[in-house]
């Protein structure tokens, strides 16, 4: 086998064998295969694509790059739920002790990655003493005993994915709905996952920016956790604003504790309702969307999500008191108010914008080495719908230490994340399908 | 400038700068930019294209990687040629002298290459004491003195080029029309050519296999030589059988000289004096085909072509005699016939079979460390259009000390190489269509 055929025969419109695909991975992976040849054939992916089976066998291929993790260890339906990325988006830290009070048990592995804020791993570190590291048979301990787990990756889980990311970030290889779809799925299947819950997002604010591409990518990826027997959903939610109040670490935690009590955003609330009905179905707690959601709304009225949070937290060295008093959480010392210039109706915010802003704060990490600060970020005031009077507060920076100049530009870009018309906006809908193995629903 | 922004550009279908162009093959030249971007870059241009703007400008690029040879101290328009090559393409070994006799200079620089038989420089070794090496100096007086020079790359030619064509044969890249075209035109460019004359062979020979295929290469080439202010025309010629009855390398040399004296194949003939009249066209030393014609035809006649091939030869150190008595030139001890299985009429000679067994014998390189044995080859005994009774010979394999396997695998390449039908065949045309700056004109 030579990879230059490989490359030639998508490059001609060729379905790849499982063995072919092997190939590249493999020889990727150990050094065999430069990158030059791969990146050749990821823009033949690229314009050629990839069938189900190819995309779950490239999946496969890299799950097994590196290190799995096996939670058979831990009884029950495994369900991970996973999003494309938004700006404000603290679901896991919600749907974490929310679907653990339900007894679907999440052992949850998480990312600090490069972004606007931190990861969900950097943002419960706004807790003091959280730990996100611990071994294996403490994870699973854990994971036993209260139900949840929020840990950092750790070990070498798939290595081929990593390398082959770099690679087509640098070669314009990215925007590829099957390599995106594998690149997602083999994290969530090396972490062990029985069954995958997936929020993609949509929108301005989200990577894949129109409704048919994000349903594109649902059904690449429901069709390869299909491909391999594990039971996948995909949820398509609003990223044409951010997602609920807060956007930076310590001022989601405390959004996400709001909404644990039963009194956060609405829209927050909305998308962790849906997505954990979903993985209380597919964990087996609930026959459909109606009672789980039922199941879920009594966890947090009745105060059991939040306990489980704060065992959780416990659990991890982190100080459970101050989730009972959130105001004790890393906190910012200045306030700016970002004022609207004219008056009408929120018709948009651009998240990326928003985020950008949050990161000039110091609220996400520019490069690699960046050191976060988890009190910093935004807390818009005004969102999709409302109405705007002129001088209005449409959203306040948490400052601390960033220069002046960042503090400027942060601020133009909150007022240009908002879009205000003068005639009145309809409500956005929160969520747009639902991609299952069965096809697709749009609300 | 990013490379990885100009790939996402060509990938998208843009149009590339001259500054985006020049910026990536001047950072693919020094290093700067990795193979592994401009592997994913010819991919997208494998799928998008380039248009004659910016082929133009990749072969400048190339043109301008290494060293340029200027030929202006040689009077005279400089007329180079160039073949897409074909199996027994001897037209240089004709066409070097006889333009030269009718005063267009050849300085021309050829290579040895990979492939079939040796290239055109190979060819010309066969002639005991033959020099393919000599300074610039030694090479401008010769052309100056005697009209033509046949020599050796030397020097850093397009050195931008030789990298991309390497990448390209290991990714899959190679067969998109800019690139070839583009490649092509880079080494005319850099070898000092005033105007050029391309032979663009089509046919289960040749790199292209169809005719539009062809053309489409013909008129990328013509379009860059336009763009770059050279006079190119391209011919399409046959490659559906060999050129003449000679592969090999001596073989090629005494049926060259044969067609210098007035009685060598009709065909090789023929695309002589087509290739031939262009270049006096483009030389300025007729004023149309017609007058070319009748011009190269005086100098086959009168011997004056083949006294200038003797001239050549001499000031290169060759032994001129061997031109009046090419028996004296390297001849194989065993001479093998190949007879027809069934009676009929020749409809194909698969040329591609024909050249590996020629290579089988030790005609051509298999690997860039191969010797070739100048002495071995195949001449056909019969073409197409050609009656055949069975028992016939159809072509004879010259050995010297091919083992017998690779002699029995040679034999079987050329019996499947002839495509034998009951029904006479039409004969084939020559030359299916010229392509100038003006347009395509199909015969």
């Amino acid at each position: 086998m030579r990879a230059v055929d490989i490359i030639q025969k998508k490059r001609d419109g060729g379905e790849l064998t499982r063995e072919e695909i092997a190939y590249l991975v493999q020889g990727y992976s150990n050094g065999e295969i430069p990158d030059y040849q791969i990146s050749a054939w990821a823009m033949a992916v690229y314009f050629q694509g990839m069938n189900a089976r190819e995309t779950g066998d490239l999946t496969m291929e890299m799950a097994n790059s590196g290190d799995q993790i096996d939670l058979s260890p831990i009884a029950g339906i495994k369900v991970d739920k996973h999003s494309t990325g938004g700006v404000g988006d603290k679901t896991t830290i919600v749907l974490a002790p929310l679907v653990a009070a339900a007894g679907v048990p999440v052992a949850k592995m998480s990312g600090r990655g490069l972004g606007h804020t931190g990861g969900t791993i950097d943002k419960l570190e706004s807790i003091t003493g959280f730990s996100v590291e611990m071994d294996r048979e403490r994870f699973f301990a854990q994971v036993g005993e209260i139900g949840a787990a929020v840990i950092g990756q750790s070990g070498n889980i798939t290595p081929a994915d990593k390398k082959l990311y770099a690679l087509r970030d640098v070669t314009a290889t990215v925007e590829s709905i099957p390599l995106i779809a594998s690149s997602v799925m083999s994290k969530k299947i090396a972490a062990g996952a029985d069954a995958i819950v997936l929020d993609v997002k949509t929108g301005s604010g989200a990577f894949m920016k129109t409704l048919d591409r994000s349903i594109e990518l649902a059904q690449a990826m429901v069709d390869i956790g299909t491909h391999l027997g594990r039971n996948t959903v995909a949820v398509i939610s609003d990223m044409d604003q951010p997602l609920g109040f807060g956007i930076g670490n310590a001022l989601e935690v405390k959004e996400g504790i709001e909404t644990l009590m039963g009194r956060g955003p609405k829209d927050l609330e909305e998308v962790c309702l849906i997505l954990g009905s979903h993985m209380l179905v597919l964990g087996g707690k609930a026959k459909d969307d109606v009672e789980a959601r039922a199941i879920l709304k009594a966890h947090i009225e009745d105060g059991s999500a939040l306990e489980k949070f704060k065992q959780m937290v416990g659990a991890q060295n982190g100080d459970a008191s101050q989730i009972e008093f959130p105001d004790t959480l890393p906190t910012a010392k200045t306030f700016i108010e970002v004022k609207a210039a004219t008056s009408g109706y929120v018709e948009g915010i651009q998240a990326e914008e928003i985020g950008v802003a949050a990161m000039l704060l110091g609220a996400g990490r520019e490069t690699k080495e960046s050191v976060i600060d988890l009190a910093v970020g935004i807390h818009l005031s005004k969102k999709v719908g409302d109405a705007v009077e002129q001088g209005n507060t449409l959203a306040v920076l948490h400052v601390n230490d960033a220069s002046e100049s960042k503090v400027r530009e942060a601020v133009s870009k909150v007022l240009e994340a908002y879009r205000i018309t003068p005639e009145p906006v309809a409500p956005q809908p929160l969520v747009y399908a639902l991609v299952t193995k069965d096809g697709v629903t749009r609300y």
